[in-house]
């Protein structure tokens, strides 16, 4: 038998861990310098909680548990005649895996309501599973990073994640762009068009603007039923140009007639001016009035970030985020606003691997500072007690367990990366020193122990 | 509709998440320390890497995971017709969830084998899924945090383990007993009785000698077949009294004619030896060959830690390990000799909470260190400036979002203990200085920024 794993799953190994180790710490103690805290909710979820959430699509791509013991009992014979597997489904399986961080948050937040202080600041790193067809950079597994205020309408959220979000991509070393827009800019332009309901189908076209270009965003609009009027009044929209102040001025005369438009705008200058505020954002921000992602679910502010940095060849989406003014309604609390964030972890690997950030930053798969060579049974009782001390001292240390040959515990000092050797033979210990290699320059110098605990701790 | 979660989960609040994060931390450092690296694996592995590895009864425990579509295609109807669950299972379901770390790590080791270099110490930290009857402290999904050296027969790795034991414990300040026994000693004396084909019977008898007396163990005994006369020969072992040393020379007589009785002994005080260099171990360190768990499993020493600690009332176990010989063989890699230990966090939390030992250590839900307080819009744009220079110098800060009552305002610091509050109004903006409130202490005073960095950061 010849292991393997689910496809769309993946194994991570050391390397690998410590690098995304790297990732999920530089965005809590980001999230923790701006007061989130850090919550927790089960892998499995009852099914009824997750259905109906994510659309009808979103329904097929949940996971679902078979229930436990024998759960054929009970279950309608005919509609296996009939091959009913969705009714089936809800007989044989009750619960489900999470499929994103969102939902599982607002039941909690309903849930222990009594409990928590609001405003709740919170953030949750977990993992999210979809049934999703496996692809280069789409996992059926992967890890959310969310953070989320709720119980707070203030515009001050919106303008400390944005802030969050420049810091979080300032640590990481990663230039990136983040775009922001408002839904209620998007409600006031479909609505001096004169096509207000038809706002779902506006965004959805002009969403694709980046990818189809003009002349395909016009066919879709006609396709979806707007007149010739309405599609000509888009245009200068779709065009706007220049500083974000320049856009804002021209949207002012653009939606001056629609009160929804003007509070977007009023919003967005808000955020923008307290961002302004602080000289330097590492980070490009640009009003983006074609940015519509999530509309359904966005009331106002809608944020997204995308790399731009001559040594990426990404340009995708690492950050998607916005505010919603009813997330736990569907839970039985209504009118609770939330804004919130969500880094996508496994894409911003993907660019700082592919950019060789985890190699300059020096990641590497262990740890350890320093091997302790063992050459036989009386060295190796020696070595025990220095191990011991150097460990005592804070420093991870290791003492290879065999009695190997040199040879073979030096390939694994340089497998793991381990940057000092300690090499103690009977001359070593008649004398009490301790010969210390450097790995990475090759010299090997002879040292006492309180010597090699401060030049390792260097 | 009120929202709920599945029986025998849980959601984890801030506090709990900052003092599990806490327990942790602290075996994933001193994990570091000696030198392991942490992997992951998948939460769904392929039922079949899965199922008939933790026995009949463990093959029901299985969370087994609904196949994507129509699960119902091809499957037999006169399975379903005559109830057969079981066979149907393996019809609809090719996946299921992780229930222990173990074989995980083994199907891991063997399909990374040519990139892994041996001895290969790794640590893995994630949660586990058993369809288990929920009941207090024990749940449907917990985490395990495993620790195993695969590739190395050297009784070294024993040694370190034992002493990663001590640390971890003595960084969480938990009184324990470290129990060990070797499969070997057990084999011995099952062989000297001369029924050695019943070793596993009599270890299941006498490692319950704790919980039941030596009657009932005899009793189970004989109802297993023992002879009067070898019952007879067990009972010195089950008396074994006095230090370690003693019971060693106690049971280098019992077993002087048993060669892999000696084999255990001599293994035993290997290990018990080169800890005895260690000046100060904080956990009692027992000898005990009652101690059987995971017996099938394990090879040679067996590991277990129990809370020995006045303040609490627990007695059970916090941690279990030992040694097997071939935990890869299952995949088709033979004779990979590994050690291991796996802290049983849920348990560790239990006991730390009933000691009030989270307390002493003062960790709080949040990490926040300073909330300033927001009085208006031009305090908040004002203060929005300073709280950006506190988090730059590291520290953890808010600002309240919204402008809304002092004393609602005070309630968020008091409920989140935040031990420093910002006042500032009209007057410390003119005066640019800040009204800094001690929280614990009650006091207040007029500082500056700089000032006041360097108050919180003590």
């Amino acid at each position: 038998m010849k292991p393997s794993i689910p496809k769309g799953t993946r194994d991570f190994s050391p390397l690998e861990m410590q690098r995304r180790n790297f990732i999920f710490n530089t965005i809590r103690s980001v999230y923790e310098k701006f007061g989130y805290e850090q919550i927790e909710t089960p892998t499995m979820e009852n099914l009824d909680t997750l259905m109906g959430k994510y659309g009808e699509e979103g329904d097929k791509l949940i996971f679902k548990i078979l229930n436990s013991g024998n759960f054929l009992e009970g279950i309608d014979k005919n509609q296996i005649e009939e091959g009913n597997f969705k009714k089936i489904t809800s007989s044989i399986s009750e619960k489900a895996l999470r499929y994103d961080l969102t939902v599982p948050f607002a039941r909690y937040v309903v849930m222990h309501q009594n409990d928590i202080t609001f405003p709740f600041k919170r953030y949750q790193i977990q993992p999210v599973w979809r049934a999703d067809r496996p692809q280069k950079g789409r996992y059926r597994e992967f890890y959310q990073c969310d953070a989320d205020v709720i119980g707070s309408a203030a515009l001050l959220n919106e303008v400390e994640l944005i802030q969050i979000i420049d810091e979080v991509f300032s640590n990481l070393t990663i230039g990136v762009i983040i775009k922001i827009n408002n839904r209620k800019i998007l409600s006031g332009i479909a609505e001096i068009i004169g096509e207000a309901d038809k706002i779902i189908d506006i965004t959805v076209a002009i969403d694709k603007l980046d990818k189809i270009g003009i002349e395909k965003v016009n066919e879709e609009l006609k396709s979806k039923g707007l007149s010739a009027n309405a599609i000509q009044q888009i245009q200068p929209l779709m065009n706007l140009k220049g500083s974000n102040e320049e856009k804002l001025s021209s949207l002012e005369k653009i939606l001056s007639t629609s009160e929804i438009g003007k509070k977007g705008i009023e919003e967005t200058k808000s955020v923008l001016n307290s961002i302004s505020l602080f000289p330097n954002p590492s980070s490009q921000l640009e009003l983006d009035i074609t940015l519509a992602r999530g509309l359904n679910y966005y009331t106002g502010a809608i944020i997204e970030v995308k790399v731009e940095d001559k040594r990426s060849s990404f340009t995708s989406s690492v950050l998607g985020g916005g505010r919603y003014d009813d997330l736990t309604g569907i839970f039985g609390l209504p009118n609770v606003s939330g804004v919130g964030i969500s880094f996508g972890v496994d894409r911003i690997y993907d660019v700082m691997d592919e950019m060789k950030l985890f190699e300059q930053m020096n990641l590497q798969s262990s740890s350890t500072k320093i091997l302790f060579v063992n050459f036989g049974s009386a060295e190796e009782k020696y070595c025990l007690q220095l191990v011991t001390k150097v460990r005592a001292a804070g420093i991870n240390a290791e003492l290879y367990p065999d009695q190997a040959k040199m040879k073979k515990q030096m390939s694994y000092a340089d497998a793991k990366k381990i940057p000092f050797v300690a090499i103690i033979g009977s001359d070593e210990m008649k004398e009490q020193k301790i010969m210390l290699k450097n790995m990475v320059r090759g010299e090997q110098v002879k040292v006492s122990l309180e010597e090699l605990i401060e030049k390792i701790k260097d």
